[in-house]
């Protein structure tokens, strides 16, 4: 099966080559960078010789939807939302890695990304893929949300403690901390080596665009309207994602009483690990994986529960999750491609 | 003035060696470290070579007390309970490093250092060296019990707005992170340098030994008895610690109104800065000084303050603020030896 | 077939055991470490939980041979010299991946390594691992000695050139480059995190145990002897290695000349890959893989070739290069197993 | 005596400010930035919050002249060319820390730099500012062209050996190790932070500009035209060169005795310290001082010089040795400003 990248030239979209050259029923057909086209492939990357050496080109619906049975798009949030309806509308099935197909409501999306939303008409044919919580939905549609990195490593973390009554809502906070290729290959004196090495910067405080993402799916999934405080900063380190979560507990419960309802939450879930009590996981345990882990501990001076939730932001919080969701809708071993241990050290 | 280093060959040690060298009215004197005595200072650390050679010498607290008129403890904890009372006997004033002073309470010593506490009556003797909140008792003291590195950040990151009647005492979050120089020199796997390197890790959830020291002066300062959550992590690189800091706030009020209270608060603190709203300070802006940079957020939306306290763990957090402690005794400009401009980048 | 592994809990260990988890015909088999023996292979290494949870065993040359087809020993120098004759008396296959087998005189290996030497007559039973080099010794032997990573690098970038006429066998200098994984788990104060990041180090030099190593085969091949000037440096991050290499040329030529004697050269190998005239390789372009990327440069006003070569220490200078060998030994395609894009970014 | 900064916005520039905020007779005096003029020093480097608010200038040379004693240039190359005449003109010394008057040969500087070269007449006025090696000159230059980063550490490495008749002049190989922020705070892919970190990046093969300013140090210092090798690395690390330099010996000489030409040569040279016998180096141990420190090592085997000399490259190679020839100039100590004690680790 053919499948195309839109946005061939960042670092979404290296890593679903990696994937897709692994993956036994999936090909990589069509690269488009419209900056790009003409140049080869490995020219722009070069780890990338004697492997995909083929031209980049344009955007053309037409071609690509001859030639491909599936397209990702890995492009900056505001495009997508433009290229998706011409490819859906050719029966093309469509992963979007960016955010643009996220949210329901087209108001939210404009305050928080700053962009025209994606027109209703398409918005409505989208399902969040966060892959363990929507097999099912996923498995019929044909227009992926591929989750943000930030929001997949908080969503799976707080979700199993806000199914049960033991959370009190309004007390979440995360702190999320993330690797620098989160912020993709675009020049910005923030991802200057010299600015940004040996250094640890937050961001956006209250002002991410995925807090309107994890709030939706924590809302649906729990019942009541929560909002969260929500805060991100940048490690000296290229990839990896970690979530410190904090929740108010409302009865005295254990850490092994919570761990327990993580590991039944999870437990045919092959890509959540629930580490034992007593052992958290960093984030160079999932390196390069699709792998996301959870450690837990019940603070009992205080009766906070913390969470420690990691995964590769451009695996499970990019191009993993997306062969993921494609695995799925397929019928496939959700397993398929993505059998790799993480790189270590 | 002469001024003895105990616990030598440490990384805080090195840093005291820094500051007594560009400062004008002290001297390096005894070095002590007892397992490499007879060695040269600059034969265990190059960079010291043709500036500070001489040997290393054994623990002689007489010899000490003659020799020299202060002395520097950086020694692990347990140590310097034992080596203070023999020094403080023969009239020498102690600056402790670690943390054998800092808590009023033997038991919770105990419980939470794992080792036998210090006498009582040298405990009473001690006083607490944060520089901002007791340069009164500082200036009288013989004996300096220096703060935790973590526990600076985020003791100088609250206080305002817990002398404030805003804050909800029991929403206290802090979330620290620091470079992994604060674990020392000694050999770990957790030190090792392709463990740790491209690698995020959280550690010691809920038990780390700054936590009853901050629980400690909080509860002093605000009157009512506070008890935090406290998650410390490693970040791959080698000095900084930034403590995000999260507490639910009774009314509504601005960002611009909070930072008014801290501005006012630490308008007579040169090493202080309080930064302007939309500006959040990271670790590198204070890398090698003694500045402890602060940067506020209040979240309308969840009506919670988002803190950004950061500091050089091995200045503001251990050497610097003992030789702003050594100025207060002295009645010397407390920016004495101090005035570096963070290295950058 | 199921192989073991000895030295289970070494880096070169766990690369191992990524690249046999994708073999399609390979299986882990008993994992042996004498030091930590009953533990959990997970538990030590938390990144391969759900993955390989199995037990670390001790040391027995018979249940070794009778449960697995092939054993590779990633044990520090000193140690396989011992185990390996055992083994080979099982009539099992063994791939060393230490240095013990790599010298053919003794004399000599005990110079450079102040171990004593393996036996002469398994020392003869060796074959020297370097894939590209040796395929058809490889096929036929028991016993391969595995590369050194340095060595694999320059050896890989300096045949092409030395056979020719054009190369001044007494002009050559390596100055190589190593992430400091290339050291291995055991702890040092050189491997200490705060002592080596932002910090880069030259070492042993002249004195570096692959230097024989290297000069017996570029010797071998090239007819002359020949002895390198070796110097090893030490970078901050945790894999792959750089070998720039200058050699004297006796006539001139051109850099575009040189590209086709080394095109030429490696026409037929997949994991070689000869860089175009002007672009060089750096070593993430290789990061994870099994490839060596050589850039080549003549510079017209000294006459001197510079030939950049590099690789995954840990893959294609040990564990990757294991693999290939074994594919080799079994008439598989050499690349089974090894398919890996490099990681990227 | 009032300093100005031309091209204030850059990484030389500022650590100017640091050098100059800790000498007693130095005071920061215009700061220019055309492009950022108006803007407060302080929001484009928040490190120097409190310490240097003023506002940005634009280029006036009159007022410059006016205000000023002294200006620092720290410009791309090409820009000084064009601004340091009417400086000079105007009666106020010049320190450039460009390229631009480095090189006697203008034909030379076209066709490294690919700019128009100075005006002949300015470039007869300046002076090659290595401190050490031309102390007198620099004190009656108004014109120091202050040397290049690379260009120092490797003159100051080779020097010593090239005075006496050991060395064969055509056998000179100069591989040069350097951190990012050598390449200054301009955007680019290759200062990226997620394509330089855990990478190592060979560039500008036989063709870096400093190049010639090397050789035409060594040949008028050495009597006879010499051409070396030189290649240059981007190290993922923020500050520090490392130049590995190979010489091959015409006679049998011992390290010790080349360590003793060494110490000799520098004996009078605070800045420069030549490690003992077996002691080599690495670049931390010079961080943010004003140190060149030197390793060296005879190659028995193939009577080769290693030589292994470090320096920060933004004070040693940069503002340091700029301050240090400003000393020279007025008749100071020449390390006035300049004790910093390395920062380690």
């Amino acid at each position: 099966m053919k499948a195309a990248l839109i946005g061939g030239t960042g670092y979404g979209s290296i890593e679903l080559v990696r994937f897709i050259n692994q993956h036994p029923y999936l090909e990589v057909g069509t690269v488009v960078s419209n900056s790009q086209a003409g140049v080869g492939f490995s020219e722009i990357y070069p780890h990338l010789s004697n492997i995909v050496d083929q031209p980049l080109e344009t955007f053309n619906a037409d071609r690509l939807a001859e030639e491909n049975e599936i397209v990702f798009l890995a492009t900056p949030s505001g495009v997508s939302s433009r290229l998706v309806p011409p490819l859906l509308d050719r029966g093309i099935k469509c992963i979007d890695l960016s955010g643009d197909f996220r949210l329901r409501s087209a108001d939210e999306y404009e305050s928080w990304y700053k962009h025209s939303p994606a027109d209703e008409k398409y918005l409505k044919q989208a399902t969040y893929g966060l892959s363990e919580i929507y097999p099912e939905k996923i498995k019929t549609s044909s227009l992926i949300a591929n989750p943000g990195c930030y929001s997949t490593a908080s969503i799976l973390g707080l979700l199993p403690i806000l199914k049960t009554n033991l959370a009190e809502y309004e007390s979440i906070v995360i702190d999320a901390k993330s690797g620098v290729s989160g912020s993709g290959r675009g020049l910005s004196l923030t991802n200057h080596f010299a600015e940004i090495n040996e250094n640890l910067k937050a961001y956006k405080l209250g002002a991410h665009q995925h807090i309107p993402e994890i709030e939706q799916i924590l809302s649906d999934e729990s019942g009541g309207p929560i909002k969260i405080s929500f805060t991100t900063h940048l490690v000296p380190m290229n990839r990896g994602i970690m979530c410190s979560i904090y929740v108010k507990l409302k009865e005295t419960v254990t850490t092994n009483e919570v761990h327990q309802i993580y590991s039944e939450f999870y437990k045919i879930n092959p890509f959540i690990r629930i580490r034992p009590e007593g052992n958290v996981p960093s984030t160079k345990e999932v390196l390069g994986s699709n792998y996301c882990d959870i450690g837990l501990h019940v603070d009992q001076r205080t009766n906070r529960l913390t969470i420690i939730s990691v995964i590769d932001n451009l695996v499970k919080g990019a191009a993993g999750q997306a062969i993921q969701n494609v695995n799925l809708q397929n019928g496939w071993d959700e397993r398929t491609g993505l059998i790799d241990i993480p790189l270590y050290p």
